[in-house]
């Protein structure tokens, strides 16, 4: 089955858990109100079902493909892309000075999810533009400004993050790209950058990448890098794309999945004559990159909200569908939809769970950006805090619930036209890419536990305990803070030790809490009854069963590093 | 980097958990010297390593291929699968009287662990000839078993299990291909069987079917079925292969993974000259089904293991290559090997203690078979008991240690060469094929609680109880039993809304006490330190983070149904 925007369950989430009615009352985001967020809801999810989704199969059978640098999409895409642009899906929430509509993120964030519903693969070429627009509106010159940024808010032209290199991975600090002085402002980039999304693609008039560097001198680590903006074609005297900049796309990855989306080699400076720009201070370039990042790390949780849905919506079809043995226990012999029978239920209804609750704490994220914006400096740490939740956490449901929808499709799951096995595959980046999971972990109990030191984290607690009815939950939050309370004090080690499961426990008390806050607004609430009680079933499952799961993680995130390293590392092949 | 037969921890679960000092000391067994046993690991591991191992990338990347019915392998396959047979490898538990060696089963596990690590998809050709030679042995009258066993037993021909038709899948009783009596004792056969693995191949030099069929006027539903053996070649007088018989291989299935192992949809009789021979009674089909589908069902289970050891060696090498950031906390500040940082050793150690906990819990299982076999009623109600656990919770942790062995290697985890994403791809089947594992748990909860009264899941419980140490695992131990006493007396939807939770407590729960067991064992034994000492950290960490993980399942367990149908069919769509 294609795809239909979960319209209702938006708007709800929008109302209930980012609260856009607030920010719609600030003179800076008037121009959201209900209208006009429904009119964007409706628009964005039939542009996305109508452009997007016909082409998912297609962009991971065929694919992007490499040939002597240059890179061809599927047919359909270039066509779907442009109808992106003209549509305006990209500027929604870019600075009205430079074209954009100024409108609130939490409204972007519902239009990449329905790009990546539909597509994700493809729709990556949509999510990574954001990051370098962020990076100019925060760093840029005036003038860099006026010449890269509306055609980027446009999405006439894309933008690119070049960070990796073959021996820097989540080590940013040990790249080796060079970027050497010209005089003239400029600088002569030179260097080899690895996992490049949509690094070289035939959708757009240019192509900004931006790249962090080394210029000569500068001090080993993080501490040296800087970025620069270095075009695939440079501008003419009018701003138009001109001559080309000695940037080479050398060679695409045969992936698992994401196959619509080239993940490339990008070669800078073969002949000596690629040229970049320097976006904000020398040295400055890991703050710049964290700008990016932290805008692409919510995207990133995003996409497993929208596989998770896009699965799920499959899953339900199919198990509505299919039909096969009676249901045990009742009173009629006659074979059944496997909706009926009671596990596939429960695995329907986890999906649904899981997908809303990690839907929740994403959106949520996304307003604080807004409140961010309207300068609320809690709302920043918040933010912070919530960014390597939103970014693992949504990652991970989502590979667990394209996984129980591979399942729900029983063997039809595991043949590859059904397209339930395209999920599962395409997903499995997500963990990975913008920073592993773990690498969220420790950031999460390395810089953000101290956060305003630790009041961040107990404004969270006390604004979750506030308003937590079910007892589970409320022990779930106990458990939160109990375990950050021993981690303030232990080991660099220990605190490492225990990031990854206490990730999972704060991120499912933050989903639990605006699970149940929204159980309580959809009872007595207007709107369609079915959606309403379904969101009703979902938050209890959540509530009853998923917090207790995490719940179970308690001795994990207490355990301590001491065995990790019982053994010797060669003892591990033995 | 290639696999490794981990022949220390195999022979220790044989000494330690298959108890296999006792089999040898009976007089069926008694050639199962520890010479004997350490023999067959050696060379079995060797061969796996030397002949398997080496062609996994290529039946992948190349995979069985179809054309015009003749389904033909990658280079190497034949000459492998030959050495296999040559080396004797296919009869180790076979019986005596028809060539087999007449040794336990629980040492054809080990064999048939080694060939799946070394290539999951290969050895499913290897995985179904048991469950064929199974059912002669159990139903063959003693003119089938001379014709078919021996060469079934050397491996020469291999067998197939042929159930599945489009709208019969886990409803076996709904399939519709009929066999119509000769009267000379043969039957034709007519239908179209789907989903059938190895159902053609170029390997052997003949494949004999069994198939489920209904003769005419059979009952409906599984009552009505008979099993009926169909040879891809007729015997001539002198019992060697000779005419087709009418059995094609229409296609072969587009797969997420084990691209070498074809799955076929085969017709029988497009030209009504299909012949078989009834294996068993006339509607007897279900319980031979059974034979045929336990056995496998074990089998299946292992591939966890399989896929999980293989994973987990790859994981360890690369974590152990692969230099990446300093250690935080560490005193230097050089970059390390990441098995040093923390959350990725605690992934490795994750890896290794999920692994090792299935495979206690399947080769526990294996030790039953034979004990059967020596006439323990107790033995034999306890593997039925414990054959949907190895199923389902051997499949579950492959999927899982698969994942977080693509985890482990980052982006490089993500692309096609690096080969950690096959054995993600590879394994997913496993949970669904030989029953899924939501069929796995409905076994559980409706038929195997209730086994000899209840006696069985009590005695199991009891010697659980009697060993285990831990606070926490006798905690889940309890939680187990009231979760059985409370399923006893509920409605057949509450049983099933809680069999998957269930099953994975219990399995949980045996696993860890076959590990705290070996965990004693291991203290102060004899043999490779490092070995020793990471059985050691791999018992504590299942005992101590594993365990108290599964009992935050309680709370689903016990949950009911009633939120699973609060909302109609149609809301899941909402």
């Amino acid at each position: 089955m294609t795809y239909v925007a979960p319209v209702s369950e938006q708007r709800f989430v929008l109302e209930h858990v980012v609260k856009i009615g607030e920010l719609a009352a600030t003179e800076k985001y008037a121009a959201a109100s209900s209208d006009m967020v429904d009119a964007i809801l409706e628009g964005a999810g039939q542009f996305a079902e109508g452009e997007y989704a016909p082409l998912n199969r297609a962009g991971d059978e065929i694919g992007a493909r490499w040939k002597d640098g240059v890179v061809t999409m599927p047919e359909g895409f270039r066509a779907a892309y442009q109808a992106f642009v003209e549509g305006g899906w990209g500027s929604i929430n870019g600075p009205e000075e430079f074209g954009g509509q100024g409108l609130p993120y939490a409204l972007a964030t519902v239009i990449m999810e329905d790009l990546g519903s539909a597509n994700m693969g493809f729709s990556l070429c949509n999510m990574l533009t954001p990051g370098a627009i962020e990076a100019l509106i925060a760093y840029g010159t005036d003038e860099q400004k006026a010449a890269w940024l509306p055609r980027l808010i446009t999405g006439e032209w894309t933008g690119t993050m070049n960070l990796t290199e073959s021996q820097a991975g989540s080590d940013v600090g040990a790249l080796r790209t060079t970027a050497t002085p010209l005089g003239d402002g400029g600088f002569k980039i030179k260097g080899t950058k690895i996992f490049i999304t949509f690094g070289e693609h035939d959708l757009a008039d240019n192509i900004v990448h931006l790249v962090l560097a080394r210029t000569p001198g500068a001090p080993a680590g993080t501490r040296g890098i800087s970025l620069f903006l270095v075009p695939k074609f440079r501008l003419d005297a009018e701003g138009r794309p001109a001559g080309t900049n000695d940037v080479r796309c050398v060679s695409i990855e045969h992936k698992l999945g994401i196959h619509a989306s080239p993940t490339c080699v990008l070669s800078f400076g073969d002949n000596d004559d690629c040229i970049g720009h320097l976006i904000g201070p020398e040295f400055g370039g890991i703050a710049a990159m964290f700008v990016m990042m932290n805008n692409a790390r919510l995207n990133v949780g995003l996409q497993g909200v929208q596989i998770g849905e896009r699965a799920t919506q499959q899953a339900v079809s199919y198990a509505r569908e299919r039909i096969q043995s009676a249901r045990a226990g009742g009173p009629s012999r006659d074979p059944v939809a496997i909706i009926e029978h009671p596990d596939v239920r429960r695995m329907l209804l986890r999906m649904k769970a899981l997908t809303q609750g990690a839907r929740a704490l994403i959106y949520y994220a996304a307003g604080q950006v807004d409140r961010a914006h309207l300068g609320d400096e809690a709302a920043k740490n918040r933010l912070d805090l919530l960014t390597p939740l939103a970014k693992a956490y949504g990652t991970d449901i989502g590979c667990e619930v394209a996984s129980l929808g591979v399942q729900v499709h029983g063997g039809m799951g595991f043949i590859e036209e059904t397209g339930a096995a395209q999920y599962y595959r395409d997903i499995r980046i997500a963990p990975i890419y913008e920073g592993t999971n773990g690498i969220q972990a420790a950031d999460l109990v390395g810089r953000k536990l101290g956060l305003d030191g630790g009041a961040t984290l107990a404004a969270l607690i006390a604004d979750m305990r506030a308003e937590a009815h079910d007892a589970g939950l409320r022990a779930l939050i106990d458990s939160v803070e109990a375990v950050a309370g021993h981690l303030a004090s232990a080991s660099a080690d220990d605190r490492l030790a225990a990031s990854y499961p206490f990730l999972t426990m704060l991120s499912v008390a933050v989903a639990g809490w605006l699970m149940e806050r929204q159980g309580r607004a959809a009872s007595g609430a207007e709107g369609d009854p079915a959606f309403l009680a379904m969101k009703q079933a979902a938050v209890r499952f959540y509530v009853d069963q998923l917090v207790p799961e995490a719940q179970g993680l308690f001795a994990s995130a207490m355990a301590g590093a001491d065995l990790l390293y019982a053994v010797d590392e060669a003892a591990f092949a033995a």
